[in-house]
């Protein structure tokens, strides 16, 4: 495990990652409206681009024998193994559709394995200028502030959150709504915002209770939200009830109590 | 038609009564999840009235002679009809869900109809400091700022906002998540935030190019967005396509190049 002042010195260079890339998010998040929609396209691809670059760049520039895994690399390269090096999983734009409409949930992801553990997270929404951050082992933090998941215990007084998902095939898009349909009738309500890892920050700080995706992009939506819920009191864990896999594209999370309810609805859902 | 300088009145009177029940809203904002579950029913129901009290007093003391319509009354006194007279039609505290989890989504919304028409809307989230403002034949603003609807004509790359609702009765959550499958064929996703007023915004302001919501609570929930919408270029309707009714509990908006397929896509999805 590595020592303190390394996590200190992980930290603190992914939030300067993170706050340098919010500003080239923030620049462009207010442009999209004004450009035709080839030029709209233009934009999502070299915000993205230009993000992962700079924070890949700065992190490099830190800690050159570390891996690097991001959502733009992927796309271009290929899948890269997860190994036990420490490696860094980034989004560099995480709620991309949000970004061109102008709807404000959209954040920076990076978060930071070792042992294929994540052990740093950072989630940075620019737009709404909210910073959250873990630490394996040194708890969790919104702007600063310690976070902690929420205490609720009853399934009937929970917040869903899970997202509608970029597949549109018939059986996906059955079984998705088929899902809803069923947990509706045992939660309080359903909220859908866009960002897997904004929703994992939502569980962390107890603005919702109970958050799923199944079929998300990859492991950069969930490696720095993963360390933030663990941090804040909360459980990640497979949709099924089983362990988490960084690179299933599942997840599940809530706080401790109401977990097993979860899963029981999860499960009848399907 | 009210002069000018009047509706100028009209609109600084209700912004400042916003402003101020914002503050109100802030507070209880940051309290809910330090307090038990009794206690946060009481903080809801406590903010809930408290804002609605001040706003009403706030206008009436400008505008005596007008009429008032707000949730915590109609609740507390049964239904108000709604007259020719001036009447200022007010939600103290929409999302309300969101307020109790401390989802970010939440404001007051202020409507003046004269005439049964929309002439004046504000609606403001206090938490994230956005002021929406209508004023018929004036122009809609966003924190100042001239706003208009998306310029999309497509519904495949259109951002679509409904709500869940508060029913839970079998037939109308059946009904209401067939109608989301049928429509996320044809829609390029969803977005569910839990604040009516806040979605019609989101219309005005481009954030959701389409939103529709069947059976929310009543007209304060729409009185005020309609005119920001309708300001801001975009059309309010009923979801069948016909006229919009204030007093209906349906309502659809987006803007004018979507509107026909919008109508068809939600006639399909019935």
């Amino acid at each position: 495990m590595a020592q303190n002042d390394s996590l200190a010195k992980f930290l603190d260079t992914a939030v300067d990652a993170a706050k340098r890339a919010g500003e080239i998010i923030r620049n462009g998040f207010y442009q999209t409206k004004n450009v035709e929609h080839k030029g709209q396209v233009d934009l999502v691809t070299e915000t993205d681009k230009a993000c992962e670059d700079l924070i890949f760049n700065h992190l490099k520039q830190q800690f050159p024998a570390h891996k690097f895994i991001g959502e733009e690399t992927t796309a271009a390269c290929g899948a890269t193994e997860l190994t036990d090096e420490p490696t860094w999983i980034v989004d560099p734009l995480d709620g991309t559709t949000n970004f061109v409409h102008g709807f404000p949930f959209v954040c920076i992801s990076i978060g930071l394995t070792i042992g294929k553990i994540p052990i740093v997270g950072v989630v940075y929404n620019p737009i709404m200028d909210e910073l959250f951050t873990g630490v394996r082992g040194q708890g969790a933090f919104f702007n600063g502030k310690p976070i902690k998941v929420s205490s609720q215990t009853e399934l009937v007084k929970s917040l869903l959150a899970t997202e509608a998902g970029t597949k549109r095939d018939k059986p996906t898009l059955d079984a998705s709504t088929n899902r809803i349909n069923s947990l509706l009738f045992k939660v309080r309500s359903l909220r859908m915002s866009g960002s897997c890892a904004l929703n994992l920050c939502g569980i962390a700080c107890g603005r919702l209770d109970l958050f799923y995706e199944l079929g998300f992009g990859g492991p950069w939506d969930v490696a720095a939200g993963v360390v933030i819920v663990e941090e804040a009191g909360g459980l990640v864990y497979d949709p099924s009830g089983k362990d988490f896999d960084i690179t299933a594209q599942r997840v599940a999370a809530s706080n401790p109590h109401v977990k097993d309810a979860f899963i029981e609805a999860l499960r009848q859902s399907e």
